[in-house]
């Protein structure tokens, strides 16, 4: 009953123009070549795979879950099978650089790949996710020789990795890590503890799994300064990397989720397992955040996939349901009419789709931003770091929160329908609920935008990202057709510039309770004008493109930036005043009377 | 692990203080001997009975939820227990006229108890609320006979009743209902059709059940016209009362649904079962409509108690959960301290309470001004009904709709632990997703308020409303501690005015389309300022009735009035764009272009 995934191909396409990727790609030397012709039969190829191997198990995953049975944890049915083709198509490892074995791709256009595979089959796509993680913890942090060792087989997807940070008293800060690590005369640690939240961290896929554990060598000091990073290998590898015997770890529970049901998040017990200490000791935390920001922007295209997956049911459903007379239209017409054709269904579609394009080019832009941090030269290297450390934290949080809000819109668009499981559209809003909490909840984003990145490069980082904005405010506003977008959106740039530099004499005169208390709304009203920006490039872009062959799915673009800088960027307005609030309100109610 | 219901007591007897419920409610000569000794003593007892009876089950009808086998739908465990207890105890028939055997007392205290009974177990409470439906349904439209035959029974809860509205094809829409009743030589009619959402349609509560069903007799005019009401009961009931043979009418399955498992959802098959009419032939829609304004109203306390209930959850874990440093805390301070002491998660929960606050005030009000429409007299009915006509759309759509975000905000605040079953925060955010959908999505809800409620009584219905939030827009500003409130509600009291007579000469220009694209940004933004004018009395009572004794807890509610009208009414600007923007672009795309 569920509607069947087709991939937005055509869109993933355009976003690449609206970023100008293939032009500004050409600035890294690896990238020089990447074009069209690259990026568009990928895009079809991986459309055709996630329509056809991994759409078709989605809501297996999801009834049936991933289960866990004397210490094993089973993937659902169908699960290993599309694993298998997953990993000979060479998906696992798209943009991992072709150095360790990779596709050597963009991660900008794994962007677009992220997004088509992950609506197809979120839960199926996180534990390859987390494997991304755990290579680049490696690649970026060990020694060769452990680079050696676990690489090929991780980057080939005949391995997997997962990143062990949580304890449970232990998530959000990890400065309270317990876990602990003796130092062995062989070199060795003895691992013993238990993390928790660990994606993927037992299943049945691969015939191993490398964990990526923190813990404390003795007598390190307190607190994120004494913490280390382990490689803990499910089955040790021997040194003709064939494997050996099995470690002492175990998967003692899964927990039953509200979503995500074929993604299994273990409880971990490490007891005197064997680990390798990763690069130097008391430099764990260092490491873990070479690979959170790439688990953030993912988190963020999970929440986009979630989107743009529901709004194809709800379109679907939306052009099929027939039920009342649109207000206006008569009798006769309205006996071929659906409920696409009333202006409030229509509000729906519209709003989830123009966020899902303002959601897109934000979240692919921040995956050029990676790959410049990642491979740029001497000069554009720290631009793409610091762009990327300023579009992080509002990506993933921006993104995954209207997800949720918009994957909802999706159930409403169904009515009744929509609560039933049977449709499918209840999974999108049930998977995305995760994406507002994991790799760094959205309340800590908005406190790392907040706190660290306005600031980053004393202030510049923040202020060229304006002027990016501001000019596009000007291209809109120099262009007949789209004058009235330029206003608008160049009166929620003023507003954001004020408050942005409110914010920074507050900081600077310390009051930092002042900060945290409105690092939300600060980051909502951030993410909805940086969304108008995106936009704004979109509606130009598309006016350059239109040929009269293509001329309806320029103008449809046209219409939805319309659309989002007209009706859905004003909402920035609301937060204005939140921001400027004394917030001594919030702490006027004892604790105990909530 | 989940966290024990304990009911807000004292929030729900000061909204009856809001509200001035006791005095006005006096103008109702059944009601002038309402007062706090009547009131208070009830919300206790119901506030204890929620606690000990229903809570301890709301988990067990989630994870059991009611199943179907062979014909029949068995309830969840503790179920049938729990609604002996609770029809003994009166519950279910506490706010029903005396005349019929009911508690007589008035809807607006009923605005209490389904706030807490709900909050305990949705579930449980929605079948009893579908009695009530039916109960109404007959009690105004049926004959004497009729009434003496069927009242009885589920008034005192013996029996229950259901509402049979929904057909695959018409849902939304009722015009397009196909079941037919045919006249039998007897009196009776042959019902025959398919009948779906049909909540607690078959369960083993009860030892019979009165389904009212809508059909169509033969020749009746098309369209809505043409539909009239029947009383179908599960077993047929002999002349003395007594039960006779099983009438022909069969659950033939039940829906697996996002939330509230513990309420089964039925598809209702009816095959020449014996129907009685209710009334006139073809008056079916005019008496359901007798019934649906008051489960409009019910839905939004269902998103509220969603919210309240959530909210508990949320607090108590804030107070727990020890995480992190707050900003700007000593480190040696930090060592007691929980999360609820950073600035993000209190911003959380005072959303969470103030929105909460402000759907309790609108939502009792609503069924205050439903018992002047059921009860008032000449002066006072005909207000009670457009009060109540405007109030119902905005407080069922406006809760219900926040609802989902509140208790997603309740699971943020949870963090991971937010996104396991366990902790039963997640049941309270799919429970809650229901309400925006039933009764009437709110996008109807929308559509009432803008074609039908505005323009109520000349437009004289709306005024006098907004006349009474100007009323206290000038005692909040006429006094000291809350000018800067008053001046908030008024901008945006003049905002909305605004806004509402451009789209009144929208309408009166026939440009219909205009306002139906409009109509939910616009009712989103009439329920924001609405709720500032409750939250700007709750101010002026609590300041009147603070004593040294209690200034605790009327010092609260003054905070949470100045957070919501500060810093969440002003959400209510980000809709005037949307509102006054040109419509046309939401058709501008080709349906199949979504």
């Amino acid at each position: 009953m569920a509607v069947s995934y087709k991939a937005p191909v055509k869109d993933v396409i355009f976003a690449f123009d609206v970023l100008d990727s293939y032009n500004i790609l050409k600035k890294i030397e690896r990238f020089s070549d990447f074009s069209p012709e690259i990026a568009v039969p990928a895009i079809e190829e991986c459309a055709k795979f996630a329509e056809e191997v991994l759409a078709p198990i989605n809501s297996v995953g999801d009834t049936h879950g991933a289960t866990f049975k004397d210490g094993k944890v089973i993937m659902p049915p169908g699960f290993l099978e599309a694993y298998d083709k997953f990993k000979k198509a060479g998906w696992a490892s798209m943009s991992l650089p072709y150095e360790i074995g990779g596709g050597g791709m963009p991660y900008t256009l794994s962007g677009g790949t992220l997004e088509i595979l992950c609506a197809a089959n979120m839960s199926f796509v996180l534990g390859p996710g987390l494997s991304i993680g755990a290579i680049s913890g490696i690649n970026f942090n060990a020694s060769e020789t452990q680079k050696d060792k676990y690489l090929p087989k991780l980057v080939s997807g005949d391995w997997t990795g997962t990143m062990n940070l949580s304890e449970p008293q232990s998530g959000s800060d990890l400065n309270h890590i317990t876990t602990k690590a003796e130092p062995q005369e062989d070199g060795t640690y003895k691992i013993t503890g238990t993390k928790i939240w660990i994606g993927s961290g037992e299943h049945d896929l691969a015939e191993n799994i490398i964990h990526l554990v923190l813990a404390r060598t003795p007598g390190s000091p307190e607190g994120s300064k004494g913490i280390s990073m382990f490689i803990v290998p499910k089955i040790l590898v021997n040194d003709d990397n064939t494997l050996g015997k099995k470690n002492n770890v175990h998967c003692i529970s899964i927990e039953e989720k509200l979503g995500i049901h074929g993604s299994p998040t273990c409880v971990m017990e490490y007891k005197n397992s064997t680990g390798f200490l990763i690069g130097e000791e008391n430099s764990g935390l260092n490491y873990m955040f070479t690979t959170i920001n790439e688990a953030r922007i993912r988190a963020g295209g999970h929440g986009l996939a979630c989107t743009t997956g529901a709004l194809q049911g709800a379109a679907q459903y939306a052009r099929d349901r027939v039920q009342g007379r649109p207000v206006g239209m008569s009798k006769e017409d309205a006996k071929n009419s659906t409920i696409i054709d009333h202006a409030d269904v229509r509000r729906m579609l519209m709003t989830i789709k123009s966020y899902s394009d303002a959601m897109r080019y934000m979240m692919y832009d921040n995956q050029m931003m990676l790959d410049f941090s990642y491979f740029g030269d001497e000069d554009t290297k720290d631009f793409g770091e610091e762009r990327c450390g300023i579009l992080t934290p509002i990506s993933k949080a921006w993104i995954s929160d209207l997800s949720v809000e918009l994957t909802s819109m999706a159930i409403q668009v169904y009515g009744g329908m929509g609560y039933v499981e049977e449709t499918g559209i209840a999974q999108y809003f049930r998977d995305a609920r995760i994406a507002p909490i994991y790799a760094g909840t959205n309340g800590i984003q908005a406190l790392d935008l907040i706190f660290r990145k306005i600031s980053l490069n004393d202030g510049n980082t923040v202020n060229e990202l304006f002027e990016d904005i501001e000019e596009i405010t000007k291209q809109l506003m120099d262009n007949n057709g789209f004058k009235n977008l330029g206003e608008i959106l160049s009166n929620h740039l003023t507003q954001l510039k004020e408050i942005t530099n409110l914010l920074n004499i507050k900081l600077i005169e310390g009051d930092l309770t002042h900060a945290s208390g409105v690092a939300t709304p600060y980051l909502k009203m951030f993410g909805q004008v940086l969304g108008g920006y995106y936009m704004g490039k979109a509606a130009l872009t598309a006016q350059k493109q239109t040929t009269d062959k293509d001329s309806e799915f320029y103008n449809d673009k046209i219409t939805l930036s319309k659309f989002y800088i007209e009706q859905l960027l004003p909402l920035a307005s609301g937060y204005e005043q939140s921001i400027k609030s004394d917030i001594d309100v919030l702490f006027n109610i004892n604790s105990g009377n909530f």
